[in-house]
């Protein structure tokens, strides 16, 4: 049985990169970057007030001095000046004027008028070149490399792609997908079991995992337990990118997925792997499809999902993986055997600042209410037997 | 000037609830209950084989001792015992029938036949009662409170609500909101801006921040620094339950948003915070009507909506605020004044197995690419001038 790391790696070194696609910027959140984008202009475009105040030229600034001005100058319109025309009135956001590189801010300003002539003094000591002032192309120069390939596509990002005109997006084009759950013991989730039956959750699970990844699947059904209906139906699936299946790849006689994938000629990349919730996984593939086969209980779809198909993903998408962090763990906890074990905790920060990982009542992957109010899972380490509060422990945030 | 924390406050302190509305599980996930959620059964709903094997009774068990058998018993199926039926061959997720009290795995078994009777024995030396069986009622009772008013739906809680079979729930009705930017130097993305222009990034900015609470706009709009043209704005923006505001509230001539609020009787909560970025930010009310008004530069609206707006909507959807935490700063940093200052950061674990804030490249509320790539923001306190490598800094994630 491989361990999850060689699990993870064999997986990961079956993802492709995707197709790309054209959205507009109103689609594009979550989405990935599948072009570079370069900065059309310099930004700022121009030499602009960071505040409201009075533009002037630093070699004329006096302090306590009377400056007789004219003009005013808002966000949304320009000037050049006249000779001998020492200050103007600046807003926030506007070009400051060649021929000036300071911006006194109104609070440091005394305004009065003479005979109709407006004017004004200065109460601060020093003025600096370009204080006060955003200058050309400090942030970005035209040509920058903005956003990479791969950038999944947030807030920060949907901002800078707005200001820079991108109202077209040459994003990744997500995957075909179908969801297969199996087992006779699941029903629909509006009918009223009987009491050895199910609800089928898994699909509804799945399906939610991938909208993260703004993924709709094409296609997504349950089947029995029956040889000709798990065939017909991966069948079809198998003309998907990628097949998930849940249920049927444990040791049961009614297990029938992998006896079932294998006919149909798709190549076994592993089957089981080291870990708790999750261990029967079966991962294959066939041609340009690849399979995840689930094991059916609803916490191990959610734990696979989590460490193994979203992972797929983002490798696809050529985005980075998500960042794990290392964090506190709140008490003590131990564990038999040599599984990696993942459970799931929330993030607590407590008196004394530090912010720990805190678990959840949790009965193994069959427990139906496992996960609910947590905030990621935490990984417990195949090769340690016993947890001390404070020791840190990788933590994957959902 | 009021503090960060008085403004939040303040802000906090008119949250309401809203309304109710029912939808569909397929359309739930990101959305917060409305109702709260109870067990419809015990779960599991039966004593379920946890594993793939044999079960038997605790009382009648035996090293080593041949028991002969009949029959097999799946998921989705339910027998009754026939008497001296002393074993069953079992899978995962079947019914353990009455009378028996241990499920032994299928690898401590080991399987014969005799004269066409099947048989096992089994290598295990002593059996527990309950041993491989998740018990009835054992993660939740028929009853029991499962999912708590306020809670956000994710994907295990998307697993339990089909589990439980609820298709249909009672969620928070989301806010009706209008957002308006104002500026003249302001143009659509899709026209090429003078010199002098920028690009109305704003609006996308504050749509997309939304999508995160499911909230879809009801109008989105610009309107030139216009006496008459942002008032007209803002009567119909008045409408809403929310009306957002980007830009105009600063202290230049042009900047007509607090006058206009005012004369159309909007209450002013207050206006200004000590922060950085958003200092200028106003808030008031009229009626039903919860007025923001952010100021222009691109990350001050990032920032005002992410500790303002968003604290503001979790409140009166009910929901927890999202948990702040505590972590080491990579390097040092410096800062004048007494602002509270937010800025851009990047979780990073390091050698060390630290997991750090690590700051980004950040020229100000004006910094046109401000936030990109980041994981959240961190906060430079009030009353700290300098931060060195490993001070706990507060993160608040995006």
């Amino acid at each position: 049985m491989i361990s999850y790391a060689a699990a993870l790696e064999k997986i990961l070194s079956e993802a492709k990169p995707y197709p790309k696609e054209i959205v507009t910027i109103n689609e594009a959140l979550g989405r990935v970057l599948a072009a570079e984008i370069f900065a059309d202009r310099d930004y700022p475009p121009f030499h602009r007030s960071a505040m409201d105040g009075f533009a002037i030229s630093s070699k004329d600034y006096a302090e306590n001095q009377l400056y007789p001005y004219q003009r005013e100058l808002s966000a949304g319109a320009s000037l050049n000046l006249e000779p001998n025309e020492k200050t103007i009135r600046i807003m926030t956001g506007a070009p400051v004027p060649d021929g000036f590189d300071v911006v006194i801010k109104i609070e440091d300003t005394i305004l009065s008028e003479s005979n109709g002539q407006k004017q004004v003094t200065f109460s601060i000591k020093d003025v600096k070149p370009w204080q006060n002032i955003a200058k050309q192309g400090e942030d970005l120069k035209k040509g920058d490399l903005v956003l990479s390939i791969g950038l999944k596509i947030g807030t920060s990002e949907i901002s800078v792609l707005a200001s820079l005109g991108k109202e077209k997006l040459t994003v990744v084009k997500p995957p075909k997908i179908h969801i297969i759950s199996t087992g006779n013991e699941v029903v629909p989730i509006n009918t009223s079991p009987l009491p050895f039956q199910i609800r089928d959750s898994n699909s509804y699970t799945i399906t939610s995992i991938l909208s993260k990844y703004k993924i709709q699947p094409e296609l997504v059904t349950h089947v029995p337990d029956s040889e000709s209906e798990i065939t017909n139906q991966i069948q079809q699936g198998l003309e998907a990118d990628i097949l998930i299946l849940s249920g049927g790849v444990s040791m049961g006689s009614l297990d029938l997925v992998p006896s079932i994938l294998q006919k149909l000629g798709v190549e076994l990349i592993f089957h089981k792997t080291a870990i708790k919730p999750g261990k029967p996984i079966w991962f294959g593939k066939r041609k340009n499809t690849i399979v995840f086969g689930m094991p059916g209980n609803p916490f191990s779809v959610q734990t696979c999902s989590r460490i193994f198909l979203e992972p797929f993903l983002r490798k696809s998408f050529g985005q980075n993986q998500i960042p794990s962090y290392k964090l506190p763990y709140s008490t003590t906890k131990q564990k038999k055997g040599s599984l990696t074990e993942f459970f799931p905790v929330r993030l607590e920060t407590t008196n004394n600042d530090k912010t720990y990982l805190s678990p959840l009542s949790f009965n193994g992957s069959g427990d139906v209410r496992a996960g609910v109010t947590s905030d990621g899972l935490a990984i417990f380490p195949t090769e340690v037997s016993s947890i001390q509060k404070d020791d840190l422990l990788e933590f994957l945030p959902w």
